[in-house]
């Protein structure tokens, strides 16, 4: 990213950061720690790119004091925070920084009599809202969002391209709903029908509520509740692909990484961590603070703080020295028959 | 669900179900056992519900005889039935109930000439319908929906918002497909060319074949084929984010759960149900009936009537037993070492 | 597919293939080896397969030299080439073949002012092109397919109904797009805030490249990078439902089959294949030409040409080998324990 020039001791100052450095070096982007060239400013995250520190071109780096004191000899100047992914993050968002336009209803757009519009709203060209509709203000919804009937979309909140929030739904302020994900599809809920061998559709008339500060990614579906609601709590993030079935309920502050499954009616804590390709089933709860590595399948309820990985998901630790065993199945089924041919010679015979 | 009000005799007898309690109770509302209160009306289908009929505030519960017989002491009146799923499920849908509303062809939506409409269809703002395509009566599109040239939608068909069926294809009647559904994509054909190590596209220019009473869950793709047809089973259910292959074939009354991925040219029989985050490989049969777990990874036919879970996936039964030992490797591990020590000093030295 | 008529020496040359039947045989259409009737030609690429050249009704097949061979007795006419998969690819290539239609921008499509058109574009009703967007010539848009401000789209390239491409992003030459796939969503980054407990969003100012020749399946997510770019390589092919995470780079001739799921950060090689519902953990290497098998996980860097499954993924042989131990691991912990029975009888008491 480049930017107009901003002096080294600035920076230091906008982070309240150690500078260990010419705070008059003038930077003038921003960038990867492998990419950055002269002028640019990085930062390190991931402790395994520490010996970047002695090769790369910037002429600062954003790093902890753990990092600091471990770099030794010449480098870059050094800007020395606690979080420098979140020192990262601030001077990103503080750099890549633009007014919001206010363009109004595009005259493509489809608003059908009865929705109501917030102050500063864009409504893009194919862009539909619904009858009874509720618009917050600076709502952005780009060309063909989907707003359906009676739903309410909260202050601040943007509604990607080709997204779609079914009729009845809520969706909190400063949200992201992004491209053609789904909020509030018809839960899977059938009743089989013993006598044809088909299945019974269930009307499924509750509805999804998102709180404030949620993002879901491009393409997640998240489907209404059969009665009553399904529900993501405040500034929980979903990632891309995601699934969360009817009558969900997710708590605040939850990181839900891509392709996770959420069945049912199950309950998860505040603050969970379930990792890519994870599926959890229907029915159970997932405690506070919980961590899920990927691809786990989780079938039982998990306690508060608990880390969990494999399919079926153990405890963590437990499973990594199960699958450091795995591979050694092969090995260790010719060490018991061989103990079996040992043991048949060293035992008595005709007993 | 709020209703106008309906006395649970009519219920019991709406129901064909014996009614333990007082024929005169009104119920104004429908609700899950945790969140009913005093007038509403609830269900138990999972056994592990069945405390809740003790604190239940709910008047009245739908329950089967069994738990209807495990239940004693206090609690709400009782409607007693053999399957309360499908009996909430006939309420919901009586109670439900909505008289469709024909709105016809909003002038934002876009029909090209040579398409045919049958009775009372409604076709939203921003609907595509292309040239010689085919919609029967009483078909519903929302806004945003695709159907591309010569494709075919059945009567009572509903087809949710931005959901694309390519040319070509034929949907049957009394279906849904859900809002962000691809039908009718391009398989994935391609013939590797040895001499660029790239690939070459092998045209698609098969079709997907979807029979009656199916629904197609958000964002789920489905795959034209290469030569001839997909097919999709009548009654067959698939959840939201399934992916089906070219030339794959699903029977009747199948029911897949979300993130489920079937292969090309794969062959599904009939009622067969495969949990979340499945994958079925290519060029393999799934007997009729057969249950595969979640997650599971089957590589190889499965006979009529089996269940497999695990990945490979395996016989269900023998898969959950290997399963339990799993976490017990290092310790195995551990014990085959020591029963190595111990043979090493009870056999003959020297020898 | 039916075709006007050709006589099968004609094809035979066309493919530059050796024929073993009459060259006067008329082809009136291609189809699978199990549907084809008199006057068809089919192929075998799969050895299973085989018998069926015994059975099919087909007038002439495609074959290796090998399945010719080891084809005995009467059957079809038999067309003999190294590579029987691509000369069907060719042939269907040859037949399928339709003189692409130039329509121009429907009235109904948004061009904003400030975009780029190149000759003979088609643009759709519904489709959108955002202010200082570039298309190529012959490039084109399907209703409701989404272009954002100043993204690119090479000659030739394909974009499906109601697909997105993000502003800033790059689309190559011939590319296809599949409905719903959605190129250049923000990635999922955030930072933890320590003091909130919630996550901070970090501002994804890169874009996407797509390479020439590439093809993005259905329903896909491709993120845009945090700062510089997500790159997809020349010719590499992604199935349906894959997701590819904030400044990955993939190599050229991929092949990713569908609910892929690859993070951020990581680099994979050329010419790699990563089989239906993989895992690439993010700050990884796979090397050129690597195999990734169904299901894996992979968290550590995999090396050129290896070939892996499992999850955890491990060498392909070895995880063979341990999952044929898998269903046997309760029989195996019998032994252990009979083991340690026989063996607590032969050590002398009271030592």
């Amino acid at each position: 990213m480049s930017l107009s020039s901003m002096p080294l001791g600035e920076i230091a100052e906008l982070l309240s950061a150690e500078l260990r450095g010419d705070p008059e070096t003038e930077i003038r982007s921003l960038s990867t720690i492998h990419e950055a060239g002269p002028g640019a400013i990085a930062f390190i995250s991931n402790r395994k790119y520490i010996p970047a520190l002695g090769t790369t071109r910037a002429s600062a780096v954003l790093v902890s004091p753990a990092v600091a004191a471990a770099h030794t000899g010449e480098g870059p100047a050094l800007v020395v925070l606690d979080d420098p992914y979140m020192g990262f993050a601030l001077l990103l968002t503080h750099w890549s920084y633009e007014p919001r336009e206010v363009r109004g209803v595009d005259p493509r757009a489809i608003v059908e009599e009865g929705a109501r519009l917030g102050a500063a709203v864009n409504v893009g060209a194919g862009a539909f809202v619904g009858a009874g509709a509720v618009l917050g203000d600076r709502v952005d919804l780009y060309p063909g969002a989907y707003v359906g009937a009676g739903a309410k979309i909260g202050d601040d909140t943007v509604l990607g391209p080709n997204c779609v929030v079914h009729h009845g739904c809520e969706v909190g302020a400063r949200c992201a709903i992004y491209a053609g994900a789904v909020v509030g599809s018809d839960g899977f809920g059938f009743a089989p029908n013993l006598r044809t061998g088909l299945h019974q559709k269930i009307p499924q008339i509750g509805n999804v509520v998102i709180e404030d500060d949620v993002e879901v990614g491009a393409n997640c579906t998240i489907d209404r509740a059969v009665l009553g609601e399904t529900r993501i709590g405040q500034g929980t993030k979903l990632d891309n692909q995601v699934q969360v079935g009817h009558n969900a309920q997710l708590g605040r502050g939850c990181f839900i990484v891509a392709q996770v499954g959420i069945s049912g009616t199950t309950v998860i804590g505040d603050g969970v961590t379930i990792a890519g390709q994870s599926g959890v089933a229907g029915h159970i709860k997932v405690g506070d603070g919980a961590v899920i590595g990927a691809q786990a399948g989780v079938h039982n309820d998990i306690p508060s703080g608990a880390r969990v990985i494999g399919s079926p998901a153990i405890d963590g630790g437990l499973a990594k020295r199960a699958m450091a065993v795995f591979p050694k199945l092969p090995q260790l089924k010719r060490r018991v028959r061989e103990l079996e041919r040992r043991l048949d010679r060293l035992e008595p015979q005709g007993d």
